[in-house]
């Protein structure tokens, strides 16, 4: 099994000033193409601290992919680092110089003499196209080890990678095998809840393995199986997914790629229902969540932010009575919310969430992440007390994921 | 001059299935402070890998800050990698415990086995609150070295490096020069714009520094300036943002943190306004934008999501015959859709919004991206068009943020 290390070069880098997405990019394939990286690293601009990170990289892994440092100017020390870290000088190539300067009086621009330094690479190296910009990458057959270094600008990098860094790898390293990934998607259950029910699955080194990644409300179990064939990893994923399923079904909304809304939107489209929805803590979150998938007007009637008493009476039916008695966050009124919503919106079923997203509002009862979810059928009203925790923003986020959630599962 | 490195820790960085945000948010904090960034690293979820990778750092640098690995789960080995690297043992921290057991039982749930790893620190470590979280972070004195280490969720990483560990490494490392920093808020302006009116305000290694950031639909213009104190580098700011408001006043919404959202309410309250919404395209994100400020029940009224054309009608009072003649993407809808939120509602003032999100739905005439505002109040009603770009997230995002943006400058 090859292994690889990543180095991004750039002292912007280090100073905050640009999210570094090359790592994740170049990362990404590397793990398409069978290799495993086992450390990332970013330096500076500076021709000692790049070398001596190479150097290091050198003695734990087999192949060095980085990026950033080949542009024309004095702080672009990469090709230098190279040379250094291998004992290798620095060759001019002739061929490249040439192509510079065509290039250059092609576009009626002076080339500097700096650009000519865009045309120097360790010896032994060879050069790897680059067909969005002035500097080529090169690689570095040392034997059993390699070094990849492809220009910084991502829209540079990213072709070189795909067309001839992969390819590059590919074939040094053998590799035969192929990637295949499946993410199931959940909803309405914690990460350490998944966690306990599934984590003898996930043993070390096992194939297909299982990652777990929590989002806000959501997570996500990824298979990743590795095979001699496409099919042959899917037939891996399509063994291991049963197991999975068995201790999660309820809660797995999606092994697509969709997201809940757009799960929730093919739901109701096979069922033919149409959908709408009364909120109050969420103020329009559930609503506007509905409608990011695209379509959803085959679906979603509109709904009703119902904030202030006066809307939920007046736009939604709910008797003024029932606030007094119960108070607007109650099982009564978001029964009476949901109720309302289909009834003015004429829509087959509807959703309801009255709440405290906090951080004020919380009384020793009724505390902060208090929220009520109705849910009106023809067949009736069902309305789900739930506790969430977290700030405000999390309460509201959570509170219309469950709110899908129940939709969805009322019509998958 | 105290030196740092940056650990990040998480198998899903190697995998490159997720794009690594903390590191130059640590950066840029750090270099903020005065503390040079010398490396970046990112490793796995493996002990022995994390603690070879903290045990190189600590012969390099000063201070390393780390981020990842303190969830609950049995991949999350931070904890056991910074006593295996320092050869400490782990303490169970009681009060944590406590405070673990005290708020699964607030939130009504049950408190996993595992969970109670998160009580355990590297003995001597000070434990750093995570309000955001179940995670507490924690800082480790060497006393020459500092090893600090943060929970890998954006979120909850963000408050605990602003304020606990850049105070702490300040007062450690003794550092003079204190950094103050205000970030003037825009809307309704492009970055290239911002850029063109105030570009010659920022030239290199000037104090105070000029630096823009754009967010979707949002461009912060960010000054900082470096002083022997808080109030001296203030007072440069001071003197600064006059210079910078000349260009771009009409787009600052806020220079103290509030989001626009904020702004608009405050100035909601100021006025003693209150606000109603009625949103076709956008589906209840305004609501959901204008809801995400705390205490917003005090000026928002409600609205109606119009999202089929009979709740335009029936809900909003919208005459059939204008959707026939101009089609429910409008700029006579969407006048009749805010002039119907501020009658049923009994607001002050209402904001509609009516367009084409896309993917679907655009014509020749009305193209993907076309968005009709409307603003009503007592003395008639408004309405601005607008032609975005971008796709149906941005759409709708930028014509939510369009929206607040009228409301805002009606009000301030």
């Amino acid at each position: 099994m090859a292994t690889a290390e990543i180095i991004t070069i750039g002292t912007e880098l280090l100073l905050g000033q640009l999210v570094d997405t090359n790592t994740a990019a170049i990362a990404s394939a590397l793990a398409d193409a069978g290799i495993d990286v086992y450390r990332e690293t970013s330096v500076g601009d500076n021709a000692d601290r790049i070398a001596q990170a190479l150097r290091e990289a050198l003695e734990r892994a087999d192949a060095i992919v980085c990026a950033g440092g080949l542009g024309p100017t004095v702080d672009d020390l990469t090709r230098e680092a190279v040379a250094a870290a291998t004992n290798l000088p620095l060759d001019l190539d002739q061929g490249v110089l040439d192509d510079l300067r065509a290039w250059f009086a092609s576009v009626g621009r002076r080339m500097s003499p700096n650009n000519a330094r865009q045309a120097m690479f360790p010896r032994g190296s060879t050069i790897l196209e680059n067909p969005k910009g002035t500097a080529p990458g090169f690689s570095l057959d040392l034997g059993d080890k390699i070094i990849v270094v492809m220009p910084g600008p991502p829209r540079e990098m990213q072709p070189m990678l795909r067309d001839h860094v992969i390819p590059l790898l590919t074939s040094k390293f053998e590799l035969q095998s192929v990637i295949a990934t499946r993410v199931l998607r959940t909803a309405g259950i914690s990460e350490s809840e998944v966690d306990a029910r599934i984590n003898d699955l996930f043993r070390a080194g096992v194939n297909p393995s299982v990652a777990v990644l929590a989002h806000l409300g959501e997570v996500d179990v990824k298979l990743t199986a590795k095979a001699k064939s496409r099919e042959a990893a899917y037939a891996l994923i399509d063994q291991l997914e049963p197991e999975i399923r068995k201790h999660l079904d309820d809660h797995i909304f999606s092994s697509n790629g969709a997201s809940l809304a757009e799960a929730l939107g093919s739901s109701l489209r096979g069922r033919r229902w149409s959908i709408a929805v009364a909120e109050s803590c969420t103020g329009g979150l559930l609503g506007a969540m509905i409608t990011s998938a695209a379509g959803s007007s085959d679906y979603f009637r509109g709904g009703v932010i119902a904030y202030a008493d006066e809307a939920k009476i007046k736009l939604l039916g709910v008797t003024p009575s029932l606030i007094e008695q119960h108070g607007a966050v109650s099982e009564e009124v978001a029964a009476a919310m949901a109720v309302g919503a289909k009834e003015s919106l004429h829509s087959t079923v509807a959703l309801s969430i009255t709440g405290i997203a906090g951080p004020g509002g919380g009384t020793k009862e009724k505390l902060v992440g208090l929220i009520y979810i109705g849910f009106a059928t023809d067949a009736g009203v069902e309305v789900k007390r739930l506790q969430m925790v977290g700030d405000r923003e999390a309460v509201r986020h959570r509170a219309a994921i469950n709110a899908l959630m129940i939709g969805w599962r009322a019509a998958k």
